[in-house]
């Protein structure tokens, strides 16, 4: 398997995390999408993946290859086709709830915090940090209600999960904002169990510095 | 089950339509998120979905109160929970492909053209209207390139399935902002197929205005 990405994209770091999870090897291409490369826009890229983001895993699929953009239907498809260890809790309730906190990280806060809108928001005029500010606080104020119940080290139980890959990105990407998570226990202690596990330390977006 | 919808909000369409496509039964109950009403952010509403945002589903688990926010995850439980007629392909390339398209719609367009968004634009000087009609434009372009290939009359065969529940809402908002689809030609086809189905008939926003 091939996975296009960007280190410091949430998005990417999902599924890293997620083939990492599940003890998957996979080469690794970076597709920048940084303001000044906006690679994810070249024609090369924009066949494999039309919407130009990132990520996209490139697979076999029985002889053929297939290009599947998209980090949710990516981890999805991984979750089916390599079922243990399992990341979807097995009980209908649980996995439900595990979808709807990715859903709202994937679209609630993730899809209005990324690059090419905060440049759209600066250029019609707008301040773009506290655009992002607002929408990433709002989203995971909301995310702290729906888990404040549990009191376990992630999202949904003690072993690292489905939701865990979209939250904790997005933490990261808070903490890059300075948000505070005084009033979020909950993912406070979520995110120190993310940042001890070993498949968001082996694909942590520092490593893209190096 | 109960339904917390909007009769206009897309997300809410597409779980109308799971529910009609899957002969369920369910009590409507109508949260005005209109900018005049705005009853998604009344305490009552927000305890349900802390997101404040609608669809959310209420159902019995067994003896306790369920309430599920988040569109994608609500019609994931209902095909896990009442697999017949299934929504979801059954090979795992084709469900990944549904996947993507549905997220395509969900985390790619809707999020970026809703209500609350496009008054955020208004308030900071922006042309919401333009930049409505940019996102959704780009959007619907990347998914007519992922789906051209297919002949079929729904995004991924001749019946009715997931990735239409996400496309032919966001469709009928495209129309509602006068896009074209001339150069769109297999989602101008999908879209007469979905006008005309009973999913989407029997559960259609002009219902609302009644």
């Amino acid at each position: 398997m091939k996975l296009y990405h960007f280190w410091l994209s949430s998005c990417s770091w999902r599924v890293r995390a997620a083939l990492a999870a599940k003890g998957l090897e996979v080469e690794l291409e970076v597709v920048d999408i940084s303001a000044q490369a906006m690679q994810q826009d070249s024609l090369a890229y924009s066949v494999r993946n039309p919407m130009r983001q990132v990520p996209t895993l490139v697979f076999d699929d029985g002889g053929v290859v297939r290009e599947l953009g998209q980090s949710t239907a990516i981890i999805e498809y991984l979750e089916e086709r390599y079922p243990e260890p399992a990341l979807l809790p097995k009980e209908p309730w649980q996995r439900a709830r595990a979808r709807q906190v990715a859903e709202m990280v994937n679209s609630g806060i993730q899809p209005l915090q990324n690059i090419r809108i905060l440049e759209r928001v600066s250029a019609q005029g707008g301040d773009s940090g506290e655009w992002a500010i607002s929408v990433i606080d709002r989203g995971l104020q909301a995310i702290e209600s729906v888990l404040a119940s549990r009191a376990a080290a992630f999202c949904m139980g003690d072993v690292l999960g489905f939701a865990d890959l979209f939250v904790y990105p997005q933490i990261y990407n808070a903490q890059r904002f300075n948000i505070s998570f005084e009033g979020m226990p909950t993912l406070a202690r979520i995110a120190e169990s993310c940042a001890a596990h070993p498949a968001f330390i082996a694909t942590h977006p520092d490593l893209g510095a190096e």
